[in-house]
C-alpha cells in the first residue's frame, strides 16, 4: 500500500517509523532495545519528559494544565471522567453527536445524573446541533470535537459557564484552538499523536478533588499527576512513538503550520467532491470535518467499482464505516497533500468514465 | 550494554527485537507499518488470534478459561479484580508477601471486605508465609506468585476451597504449573510475555457475573470476552511483540523446555552465591525466586565496587531495588545461560581479589 487513509490507527511520518524501528534494535546507541530498558531510568525519563513538554508547547498550555500519558484508550476516559468529576447527586451535560459521542453517555450514569442537551441522531449524525442550553449547575459539559465515523466537526469552542470536557481523539493537534479553555481534554494517541496503546489527557488541576467518592489509584488523575505520569509501568514504546511524532510536528512549525496544510487537503477533497455529482458528501457543509471526509454514491455497484480502483492504486483505509457506508478518507497530520491530489485525480478520472 | 538483567521491562530474544523492528517499517510485506494498520483488519486480527491461541497452548488452558490482552497494567487489575469479583458485603482473602502484594490490598477495600491471611512484612518480606488459613466463605484468595522486588517465589500452588487469583507478572510462563487451578491470573507483559503496555488476563468465565454492582464497560471482563479481547483500540504494537515472543517460546519447546533452562540459570547463580561468603542472599533458601535473585554485601564500598565492575563489563539492571538494596539479578526466559555464566565468573573473580 502506498497511500494510507486509515481512520486510526493511521499514517505517521516515515521518519517516525524509521526512528521507532531503529529504537527497537538499539535505542540511542545504548546497545539496548527501547523494549528492554527500565522505565525508571534516565533513558526513558527523557522520552517521557520530552513528550509531555512538547504537548505543552504545541498546545500553548498554561500552568494550571497537566499533561498525562495514560493507559486504557479513550474508552477508559468515558468512565474515568465522571468517576473523577461527577458526584453521585450532581449532574453532567453531554452533547450527542455521533457513535463515539453516545458511548460516554452510556458510562456516565453509573456515577451521577446526566442531561443530554442535544442530539443529531435524527439525521444519522450528519450535522452538529447548534441550539442547545448547557445547564449552569452542571458539573461539566462533555462533547466530541470531531466525529471520526460520521465526518462532522465542531469548528468553534462552545461558550459555557461550566467546565468544558472534550474527546479530541480524531482532531487534536490538527488546528489552533484555545486549549486552555478546556478543563479536561482526552485523545487516544493512534491518530495525530502517535501509536495505539496510550491516551493523552490534559487536565486543569483545579477541577480535581471535588467529588466525595473514593477513587481507585489507577483511575485518580491526581495520583498520576503526583507521580509525573508514571504511576505504574507506562506503555513505553507507545510513548516513545508519541515523542518522535510530537518532535516531528514541532519541527514542521507546530499546530499553526500543520493546520494550513490540513486546510489545503480538506479544501481540495471537498471541492472535488462538490464538483463531481457522482460523489455525495453525507455531512452538511458547515459541519464538515477536516480530518475525516465521508461520502457515498447512489449506486452500490459504482461504489464497489471505485473501491476496487482505490485498492488497485495502493490506497488503504478508504472504505466507510459500516454505520454510514460508502467512503471515509482520513486526512490526519501525517498524510501528505500529494496523497489527496492522487485520490482526487482518481475521482475525477473515475467520474469522467463512469459519471 | 551486552547483558541485560533488568527486572522489567526486560530482555526479550534478539529475533523478537529484529522482527518487531522490521514490522515497524513494513509489516508482513504489506508496505505498511504495524503502527498504521487498522486494528479491525484481518492483518491485526491474525496477530491477536495467534497471541491468544499461543497463550492457551503454552498454559494448557481448558475451555472454561478465556485469554484477554488488556490495557492498564497489573496495577489496573488491583482494582478491576475486586470490582468484578467482590460484592460490597462479601470478603476476599489476601496474602501479603511483598511490596507488590501490598498494593492490591490497598485497592480492594474500596469494593468490599478484605482479610489479610498472613504477612511476611516482619522480616522485610524475605520469606513466604507458610501457615495460614483461607476462610471458606471468601469470594477469592489473592496472592503474588513471585515477588520481583524481594526475590521470593511460592513454589507450589496453595490448596484452597475458594477461587484462586494470582498476580503472575514476574514468573508467568517460566515454569510448569496447573494454570487451570486458577480462577484468574494476571500479568503485566513486560517480563516474560512481551512489551510494556499490555496485560495478560486469563479468567475462568464461571466466576464472572456474580457481583451486583454495575461495572463500567472497560472494566467488565465479560465485555472483553464478548468482544474477543478487542472492546476498544488495543495496544497494537505491544500485542504484536507478545505474539512474536510467545511464538519464540513455543519454538523453544514451550514452558516445560524453558523451565529446564531457567532452573540451570537459577541453580548456577544461587550455587555461586552460596559458595562465596562475600555475597549474602537475602531470602530464605526454600523461598528463593528463580526469576529475581537478590543479594547484598556487608560492606557498602564493596557493593559499589562490584556494581561499578558490572557496569564496566556491560551489564544492565544489576542494582537492587531501593527497599532491599544490594543487587537484583533477573533471570527471565529470554536471558541466556551464558549471561549468568559471565556474571558468576565475574563474582568469583571479584571474591578472589576482594573477599
Amino acid at each position: 500500500m502506498k497511500y494510507n487513509f486509515n481512520a486510526g490507527p493511521s499514517i505517521l511520518p516515515n521518519e517516525v517509523f524509521e526512528q521507532a524501528s531503529q529504537g527497537v534494535l538499539n535505542f540511542n546507541n545504548t546497545g539496548l532495545s527501547i523494549l528492554e530498558i527500565g522505565h525508571r531510568t534516565p533513558l526513558f525519563q527523557g522520552v517521557l519528559d520530552e513528550a509531555r513538554q512538547t504537548v505543552r508547547e504545541l498546545m500553548h498550555l498554561n500552568a494550571d494544565h497537566e499533561v498525562l500519558f495514560l493507559h486504557g484508550g479513550a474508552t477508559t476516559q468515558f468512565f474515568q471522567i465522571p468517576m473523577n468529576l461527577l458526584d453521585e447527586h450532581a449532574k453532567a451535560a453531554y452533547l450527542d453527536c455521533g457513535v463515539w459521542g453516545t458511548k460516554p453517555i452510556k458510562e456516565a450514569p453509573l456515577f451521577g445524573q446526566i442531561e443530554v442537551v442535544a442530539s443529531s441522531k435524527d439525521k444519522n449524525y450528519s450535522y452538529i446541533p447548534r441550539h442547545f442550553t448547557i445547564p449552569a449547575d452542571a458539573a461539566y459539559f462533555h462533547y466530541t470535537t470531531n466525529n471520526t465515523i460520521e465526518g462532522t466537526q465542531m469548528h468553534c469552542v462552545p461558550e459555557t459557564p461550566v467546565p468544558l470536557v472534550a474527546d479530541m481523539s480524531s482532531d487534536i493537534l490538527s488546528r489552533s484552538i484555545d486549549f486552555n479553555k478546556f478543563s479536561l481534554i482526552y485523545a487516544g494517541a493512534q491518530k495525530n499523536i502517535g501509536a495505539a496503546g496510550v491516551t493523552l489527557v490534559v487536565v486543569n488541576k483545579n477541577v480535581l478533588g471535588k467529588v466525595s467518592r473514593k477513587i481507585p489509584s489507577m483511575m485518580d488523575y491526581r495520583k498520576h499527576i503526583e507521580n509525573g505520569s508514571m504511576l505504574n509501568t507506562p506503555p513505553v514504546f507507545a510513548i516513545y512513538v508519541c515523542m518522535l511524532n510530537l518532535r516531528w510536528l514541532k519541527a514542521q512549525g507546530g499546530v499553526e503550520a500543520i493546520e494550513k496544510i490540513n486546510n489545503q487537503k480538506a479544501d481540495l477533497l471537498y471541492q472535488t467532491l462538490d464538483s463531481l455529482p457522482l460523489f455525495k458528501p453525507t455531512v452538511v457543509k458547515e459541519d464538515r470535518s477536516k480530518m475525516n471526509v465521508v461520502f457515498v454514491m447512489d449506486d452500490p455497484e459504482q461504489e464497489k467499482a471505485f473501491l476496487d480502483l482505490c485498492k488497485q492504486e495502493g490506497m488503504a483505509g478508504v472504505k466507510g464505516h459500516r454505520s454510514v457506508g460508502g467512503f471515509r478518507i482520513s486526512l490526519y497530520n501525517a498524510l501528505p497533500l500529494s496523497s489527496v491530489q492522487i485520490l482526487t485525480d482518481l475521482m475525477k478520472h473515475f467520474a469522467q468514465k463512469r459519471g
